[in-house]
């Protein structure tokens, strides 16, 4: 039998990269990998944008930067270790150190040996709780085969209409995938009643999908799909409760992943109740000779405290270098996980860290939350784009629970720098002390989230932009410019509800208001608002509200 | 004598942020603010990009975003406090809490008194150490007149040719203006011997200047100017210690400013060894009826808890809220400043946080580096552009004391992040455990922060980019593809000292090296000679150093 120091059971992310920090660290190790599929090291989280075309070919998602492919070559030469590919492992023998293995192209078995043995064997599609016919017309999107075949479909024309079922961060990147370059008419299917459920919250969820509506696609929430069926051309039809029948040239299932946990399971290690592998801080399963990292695990959250199932390549990717080590002796902890996330849905930037407002609650802690909408660089300056922020916080302590963004601007820092400030259990004082890089044209001279957390300091109440729904509950103030009031297109039954006093004249004409209702102040981001608020209120008015990120936000 | 509760000295940022801040917290105080310009409150960081013409018109430098000019009726009518504007404050009587305002349009001399003051004066163009003839052809670059000026004239076509002298932040941002969309011939004179000394060190500088000589700027560091001087035209000519001189048709003094201490000293307020008023952390002056915010102000360095004089409107706007908290009863603190900055030049974005490399040491820290070139997506998704970043820690406690980054790619989200992770004393080990937003349209799976910890864990030499002047120290191992280092415009007599050994052959052929001179392993990027260090070291070679962030930080 042969044995190798440590053993690795997969070979995507956290596999590989487990396996370079141990040659790096180690040089006398000897370091086997075992890979089920014939790639190895693919950038899986790039397959989205490999079925779109927008990477050109699908080389990038295997190769270095320098134009090297990942192979198995690649790992023994450059990053000293074996790679084996084709190579299933079906069982672990932890009494004798040993793993069983089966070559899938000989169909032969062997067993080879390891002092530690790591298992990154990823994630798997969920499969549909609803009946699927089979067809290569319906598809999972979770391996490199659906992606290539996809494209190789869309581009020879045979793809004019898909559905999307699940409204996940794969299937909004399928949705842009298949509508953006390919042109495809496509429709969006979720069961709950917003996209992106459970990381996002439903009125920051909203303005995704108006991104979906104006881009044409067909985004149906709340819709249990029954069953996919072929007619009799052999197309994908779905059914779905309440609506009509669909019929599609391609229509895949982005129900989301779980942990392939059958290799530990059935060697009796620990398995989470999230259903991923338990594991430690130094990522050790419940058998101190083997690890686990990946899409597999279990990560603690780091604002709960909770034990949280959140595949992402980047925390892979660190678990590997964690593992390595620890296995080679130097002690290294995996702390735990934000949630951080950034998804692309067309010109619309979605992300957040932490805990949505739903989670947090869930978790069962009160929650308190202010919205508003920025520009991303001084107005004055060209090309400044706006996003609207949410963020939450614990309406006792002050703690910062998560935040979450959605538009045109970049996004992106604000996620990075809150994760950042969350590392070190952020309150609303540690954002005010934030010192962001500032000059125009990347930046205003205040940072949203100084905004954001005055805004919750200022004890004001500031409403979600879902709860214009509940139109009649309050006297609605705009206290935009009167012009502006009148361009905008509101409908003649709202326009009728709404009272306008500009800004610069509520002082004076504040008296008006006075007929007892609650005020709900209104603005086009929020920040007038907010002023307004701050002048009723010093006008003997106490029951005043602010529609928090203002239209833009609530699109009225 | 009419007075006020609290009176303000000062209208451009931390003065109208103060007021605005107490207004909203008390209503029931009365606030006047004493500005000795007409113009209130306008983006004096914004002045560049009006001179350059990126943003259109005046206004939006004194206009809210919805189109309001703060003047004195807005702040009144909606922020709630009364500003004088044309009004110059001559004296301040602490023993009877008074000031003595001179109206520069009638001449008058009025008293005012007061219970708190705060003193927001700004900071003034430093005096040029040469001799300068007066000319409406000369200015500093301060104040709005300086770029109404120069805008008019570069519009009418009167400008063909600009001395620029200085090469600190507003020097850097005036070379664009002119070069940018004037099309004007800039030279830049900078008496160190690097652009933007200091701040940046001086490897970093050097990439920026290599952006600024590709757009055609004559940049000259190590440059004395000897005396500004009008010829038989009335054109201003330069006189450079051992350059001829220039003849331009503009000349800007950009040597930086000095905070407006006057009335601070004159009332014998403390000032500090920066030569600006000294606080507490809740910004009071050595008076505790007087605080002081903004550029006029000494803040503290978090890194080394020594004053620090950094002017800068965002840490001005951050002093008003804290200035207002504490008048108005809410204790609030103002922790120090991290001396986070950013700059645009041309198409390099320019930034840092923390201290560099250089002021650490003067700071009496031991500190090490590391240097890293990283695109801001992954390779394979397409727009990726490249940034080259620094990072300083301390050699011994492994603290990060700051971070540098000069490129075409996304800059600001990592200055931000590094930023947040700095404001909790980070160690290399508080950025590996840092969580990025991971998306390939946005980022990679790994961020550069983890790749730049890993190094500086890994006890390897990288050497900086500049170090290549010492070419004969070392024998030079290019790890890159053959056909990459063919491709590479070598001067020849550095193509015949650079021995090429492509890194996937660097295992087999690594007793080719063994010459007993210490070897400096050189890539594109840097990444491919921190594995070959590591195969060397394997190998059995032990004097292997690393030219950190590769050929394409250094240029060669």
């Amino acid at each position: 039998m042969e044995k190798s120091d440590v053993v690795i059971i997969g070979g995507v992310a956290a596999g590989p990269k487990t396996a370079a920090t141990l040659a790096r660290r180690n040089g006398a190790l000897s370091i086997t990998l075992f890979q089920k599929e014939d790639l190895l090291s693919y950038g899986s989280c790039g397959l989205p944008y490999f079925a779109s075309g927008d990477i050109e070919s699908f080389n990038g998602l295997v190769e270095t930067s320098y134009g090297i492919a990942r192979d198995a070559d690649f790992f023994e030469n450059i990053k000293g270790f074996k790679a084996v590919t084709g190579a299933e492992v079906i069982e672990i023998n932890r009494d004798e150190k040993y793993i069983i293995i089966k070559m899938l192209k000989s169909g032969e078995t062997i067993k080879h040996g390891y002092d530690k043995l790591v298992i990154a064997t990823g994630a798997n599609a969920i499969k549909p709780p609803f009946p699927v016919a089979e067809s290569s017309k319906i598809s999972s999107f979770t391996r490199p085969d659906d992606a290539i075949a996809f494209r190789k479909a869309a581009q020879t024309g045979q793809v004019g209409k898909v559905v999307i079922i699940g409204g996940g961060f794969i299937g909004c990147e399928m949705t842009e995938a298949c509508a953006g370059l390919w042109g495809i008419e496509t429709v969006l299917i979720e069961r709950e009643n917003q996209i992106m459920p459970f990381v996002l919250d439903k009125e920051m969820a909203e303005i995704a999908k108006r991104e979906m509506t104006r881009q044409d696609i067909k985004v149906l929430t709340g819709a249990e799909v029954q069953k996919v069926e072929l007619d009799s051309d052999n197309n994908p039809v779905v059914y779905i409760d309440g609506h009509a029948p669909i019929t599609a040239d391609y229509v895949f299932l982005c129900l989301g992943v779980k942990p392939e946990v059958t290799l530990a399971k059935n060697t009796g290690l620990t398995i989470g109740k999230t259903g991923a592998i338990a594991v430690n801080s130094h990522l050790q399963t419940s058998d101190d000779n083997i690890y686990a990292g990946g899409d597999c695990i279990e990560n603690k959250n780091k604002i709960t405290g909770q034990p949280f199932f959140i595949p992402m390549g980047s925390l892979a990717n660190r678990h590997g270098r964690v593992i390595a080590e620890n296995i080679t002796g130097n002690k290294a902890e995996f702390s735990g996980v934000l949630g951080a996330f950034l998804v692309k849905v067309f010109d619309t930037n979605v992300g957040a860290v932490g805990l949505s407002q739903m989670s947090a609650e869930k978790a069962g802690l009160k929650t308190n939350a202010v919205w508003g909408t920025f520009p991303d660089k001084p107005d004055y300056y060209p090309e400044s784009q706006v996003f609207v922020l949410k963020l939450i916080y614990d309406a006792d302590t002050k703690r910062v629970l998560g935040l979450q963004a959605v538009g045109a601007g970049d996004i992106c820092r604000r996620i990075d720098s809150m994760s950042a400030l969350l590392q070190q259990n952020a309150t609303l004082d540690t954002l005010i002390d934030f010192e962001h890089g500032y000059a125009p044209p990347y930046s205003d001279a205040l940072d949203p989230l100084h905004h954001l957390a005055a805004m919750a300091k200022s004890g004001f109440d500031f409403i979600s932009p879902l709860t214009n729904d509940e139109k009649d509950a309050y006297l609605w103030l705009d206290v935009r410019e009167t012009s502006e009031f009148e361009e905008a297109a509101w409908p003649d039954e709202m326009k009728n509800r709404i009272k306008n006093i500009p800004l610069g004249k509520l002082r004076s004409r504040a008296k008006e208001l006075d007929t007892g209702r609650p005020i709900l102040v209104t603005c086009m981001r929020g920040l007038r608002s907010y002023q307004a608020a701050v002048i009723l209120k010093q006008s003997g008015f106490d029951n005043v509200h602010i529609l928090s990120g203002g239209f833009e936000a609530s699109q009225q």
